[in-house]
């Protein structure tokens, strides 16, 4: 069916026109039609002869109403007649009405009757859209009545949907099975639900003053679905654009503030204790090769580096300058800093919108809009960038290189992950603050990270998306290439509401972010731990080809535990084919479980294990392996660690990869087994069953996000 | 209504000497009038007026169906009238259906008319009862339709249930709000549902035979609950019962067992490597002060100790024999165990049940029971009791003495509890094996726990509970004095196969055991980290004394991790009174957030955590503080810790003592901080915010449960 966006715009501008919030009942109608959403067929006849061919080319069962401007309670004035099954009752029909009509009030005007198509029941869903401050206009699905009220049983996806993201709604909520007809019922017409959920979404981003959209309840039969009700809210108020600038500029900006060669730091100080000193002695101990700038009003020289009165005073280019002066100092710095063509500013202070100072931070944005700065901030830590020694941060310097890049919208997050990197030996190519994200938010992490050669991962804290679209646009492009991990805190009602009192940012519904997230092909990270474990393992793993997983474990008990986490985690136990089961029983002792898990038992030699990792290894049917070890005197600790390292870069020379992550039961020697494990690419965790599982849990999910399996 | 026990063992004997295994919907019906189970009432008229006065005694509307052997399809002999609304309808009725009877069969025997009371919609119900070959005769109750078939919701107690089980059951389903009455439904009857949930579940539990039944639907209105129709399966093969030795037997020889004052070990040996050889040197390294009794047939000191041929040989009294020898041995020497009268015997030996060897496992029972001989596996690590220096088992030794009871169907995950105590410094009272459990269990274990002075908190690890009901009855008991945690393992269907295939246990049905668990005021772990975790923190926190959380936190963006976790894990943030927030609001910088959680921003030096603490310390409406701490160089991390040790201590000399726990956000320093923090009382860890806030959560979830708060 066209779409007849003339006819939407003619009936909206009649709306606004008539300074209405909301349409009536005629005009949802009209814009159904206009866009391919069924509803029910209507038409007014004024003869028996019309109103049977009315109704007849509509199709049976009809109602019939009576049409007339007097006549308000139709029912009791004997105006209304459901069921009518044929022509000839159709016929009958319309003379009953207008007999009864004329004789309830004979003054009345009989217009008509009107013939209206009758729902033979069905599924009763509901299809609608909302604007949703951080990511604007989703279409929403779920089943009509207690599920949706009681249960809140819905789905949403960014709109416009695809046809495809319509089809993944039918099946993205608890209740999906009533769908496919349960108790005898038929299943429903799954393209239509498909189809009307896309033509909703593509409605209310083309008429972006479409602020809500009801259509409820509609009647999902085995060959269609119909709206039986309409309800439509617009808003014609003028929206800001946001603040969007390209790709290409992003890029170019990014690069020169992540990875400078030359950092002025304002408000840069000899005196012990001060952030302008921490910053300075973080830059200079860590080892940074560019061109570091101090800037002061007073000093000649701080920490052996010629200082300058202002950054216009430096004689080459700079990149990026980090604010360490009081928050009432900013403005002016910021300006001097935009004359000298500086493309960012790390606004380490506090003092602003975090504070109930809304205003400060808006100069701050807008003198940076002026200038074409980027501004990291204000109140934040700072960041690292590894890979050139940079610790533009007030606090403990880090430089362990490697492959993950982490933010925080919190300080306090922030010096969790650096401890944890630290603890955990985790190597990380970025650590960036983004407080109260003024300026550069994820989305520009986002799109720096993508096409940083030095970063595999991107693992993100945050308490709110301030351009939820944006992000996950770039999401969504990013995520293909890149795992991006994220911590969405404030999920809870209790914890929307503390993240609302610390920056001042409105908490979306969290079944909004879930599925936008999972839309865009974000993995969520369900508490701080497993944002950081997911960091630190998600890398280290190879990408896996299939989804067949087997569990080889010595401790029975472990097997049971590492199956559960299987479900948890949504990976599929592989069955077992015969052949390689029977190769795997040539193994393990004749007691021994094979099957999946692969149960060797728990007094079993290192060849045991050796044997049976090197055929999980080698079999191209299996794709990924959970190893559950027991600690035993016949095969200790580092035993295992070594050998299972040696099986693996015997196959890897073989050119066979695959994820493997290992749960070690022990004493606590198992925790240095773990520890070299990590450091030769399998993810290995003492006393948990749970985390290894998981962490391998969301390599997969990113792989099958990606389309790589 | 009084029950009728003669009428339902009637009813049963019919059914036994028809050789059927059901009940007709007749028998049924009786039945539940028997147990006041209320079903649609009915009766047969003869006369107009008797018709008249047969619907009036059970209430309008009413269904009229005629009654004739050679009518079969009444409706098309026009022999039902649906929705009789009075006394007059009812006459005229009868006589209509007379009439139409006669005339569509006129050689037709009209015996009557069947008056038949009609449900009067309301929301449709299930009410059952299964009998689980773990937990025996359970009751369920859920939303009838595609709620139960589709989304499972359903719960289940133990029954008989009480009233307050029952009541709690109409809570316990995702859908409870729709009991409430929602769309202008009105409520529903609650105490007629609870009512015939609990004589139901009393039925059941007296009439044994009875292994099914189903009430489906239950039509619950506003004053009342009709069951609609009615199924009985009944199975009269005899039970064998289980065997449960008193509890006080159980704690006479499980004192013995797990405090003994002589050890014998069957297969002692001086062979490094051996078992026998490991056992010993546990005993004797360990400290063990009890007299050690070497059983060997051919040595005559094993490590400075005179050694036996044969238990029987032994001078003294031994209260526990360690078996550190094959299995096709373990019969003899169980023989000559129960001669000498040991009240235990330690299974080490694998070799029986879990590889298939039934009858070995069945044959050493049948010893047992002879000789009154409790048996402790066979297939396990041994056990540890630290209050006696005691380590009888083969793994390492372990003496770190404290007052968590820990134990383990597996020995992998009995060796996991070995190494994350000794790696957390969590101290003990004991460590136990379960293995194939073909005596001991876990319900033997409670009982000694709970009379076990040095033992505070109770965590098992296990796949199946063999005696599930008496394992509930005794949980329930204990619970109240100490907690008790579960971890579950095969929880997921997946998770349960591997578990049949490692014990040969079938598992239950999960939602069984998480209702079952929760009726009996156990704490279910999810993982074994939980399990570990509140094994160590839970027996360090005071118990709270009302339900009023608050958050203090450095770190905004912890807090909001932190409310989210308290959501999570079921904890109530206090609403804070307007002088409370006035009185934090005194300590904190202006910009900073009170409410809850109080905000105290992130600069802030030791002085503002003391005065919020303290202030929440001394708050007699407070009940318990969840902090988060921030790093920074103006309260490093120790400084932290110890002011606030020294604030508990002050107010603990005070007489007030409240559950804290701690979120340390920061650098590796924070590690050390979360040690010391725990070694003073305090549960702290280090980049997490979840945990702390599941260790508190898990305390109220006892201390609820127990009845504390």
């Amino acid at each position: 069916m066209a779409i007849n966006k003339t006819e939407v715009r003619r009936i909206l501008d009649q709306v606004k026109a008539a300074g209405r919030t909301s349409l009536t009942a005629p005009e949802g109608k009209l814009v159904c039609d206009a866009y391919g959403i069924a509803v029910p067929k209507e038409g007014v006849a004024t003869s028996a002869a019309e109103a049977a061919r009315i109704a007849t080319s509509m199709g049976f069962p009809v109602v019939l109403k009576i049409v007339s401007p007097e006549i308000l309670h139709k029912t009791e004035a004997g105006g209304v007649l459901v069921g009518i099954k044929n022509a000839g009752e159709a016929e009958k029909g319309f003379a009953t009405i207008m007999a009864n009509a004329a004789k309830y009030n004979a003054k009345a005007t009989l217009l008509g009757v009107q013939v209206q198509q009758m729902l033979a029941g069905g599924q009763e869903v509901i299809i609608g859209a909302v604007t949703d401050p951080a990511f604007g206009k989703l279409v929403a699905f779920g089943l009509g009545g207690i599920l949706v009220e009681v249960l809140k049983d819905i789905t949403f996806r960014l709109a416009p949907a695809s046809r495809d993201d319509a089809l993944s709604m039918l099946d993205g909520i608890a209740a999906a099975e009533i769908l496919k007809g349960v108790r005898g019922a038929d299943p429903v017409d799954r393209d239509a639900l498909a189809a009307m959920i896309a033509n909703v979404s593509q409605l209310v981003s083309e008429f972006p003053e479409i602020v809500e959209m009801d259509l409820n309840p509609v009647f999902a039969t085995k060959s269609g679905a119909i709206a039986a009700d309409v309800r439509i809210v617009v808003d014609f108020a003028p929206v800001t654009p946001r603040y969007r600038p390209s790709q290409e500029t992003i890029v170019r900006q990014m690069n020169r503030i992540m990875k400078p060669d030359a950092v002025a730091v304002i408000g840069a100080s000899t005196e012990e204790g001060k952030i302008g000193n921490s910053v300075m002695k973080n830059l200079i101990n860590g080892g940074y090769q560019g061109a570091i700038y101090p800037i002061n009003p007073t000093a000649g020289e701080i920490m052996g580096k010629k200082a300058y009165k202002s950054v216009k005073d430096v004689p080459g280019e700079i990149d990026v300058a980090v604010f360490a002066i009081p928050a009432k100092f900013c403005a002016q710095a910021l300006v001097e800093v935009g004359e000298k063509k500086i493309p960012g500013a790390v606004l380490i202070p506090s003092g602003f919108a975090e504070t109930g100072n809304m205003a400060g931070q808006e100069e701050l944005v807008a003198i940076a809009r002026k200038y074409d700065v980027r501004l990291m901030g204000p109140n934040i830590y700072g960041f690292y960038y590894t890979w050139k020694n940079l610790c533009a941060t007030f606090c403990t310097a880090y430089d362990v290189k490697g492959h993950a890049a982490l933010s925080s919208q919190s300080g306090g997050i922030g010096m969790a992950i650096i401890g944890f990197s630290r603890s955990a030996k985790m190597g990380v190519s970025a650590i960036v603050g983004l407080g109260n994200k003024s300026d550069i938010d994820e989305d520009d992490l986002l799109t720096f990270f993508e096409q940083d050669d030095n970063t595999q991962i991107i693992a993100q804290h945050c308490e709110d998306l301030k351009d939820g679209r944006s992000f996950a646009e770039v999401a969504k492009r990013v995520s293909k290439k890149k795992p991006i991990v994220m911590l969405k805190a404030g999920r809870t009602t209790l914890g929307a509401r503390a993240a609302s009192s610390h920056t001042g940012a409105l908490a979306g519904n969290d079944k909004i972010y879930e599925d936008v997230l999972k839309q865009s092909g974000v993995i969520r990270a369900r508490s701080l731990r497993d944002l950081l474990e997911f960091a630190r393992g998600i890398p280290v793993l190879p990408t896996p080809r299939g989804e067949n997983v087997i569990i080889i474990t010595g401790a029975g008990g472990s097997g049971v535990l590492l199956s559960d986490a299987c479900v948890d985690n949504k990976l599929s136990l592989m069955t077992m084919p015969p052949d390689l089961d029977a190769a795997f029983r040539k193994f393990i002792p004749p007691f021994g479980a094979a099957g999946n898990p692969v149960d060797i038992t728990g007094g079993e030699p290192p060849k045991t294990y050796q044997n049976t990792i090197r055929l999980g290894l080698e079999d191209p049917r299996i794709h990924a392996l959970i190893l559950g070890y027991w600690h035993t005197i016949v095969t200790p600790p580092m035993v295992f660690a070594k050998l299972l390292v040696e099986v693996v870069e015997e196959m890897k020379a073989k050119g066979i990869e695959k994820p493997i992550v290992a749960s070690l039961a022990g004493d606590v020697q198992v925790e240095e087994a773990a520890e070299y494990l990590y450091q030769h690419g399998i993810p290995a965790y003492a006393y948990s069953t749970e985390i290894p599982v998981a962490v391998l849990g969301a390599k997969y999910q990113w792989a099958r996000g990606a389309g790589l399996i």
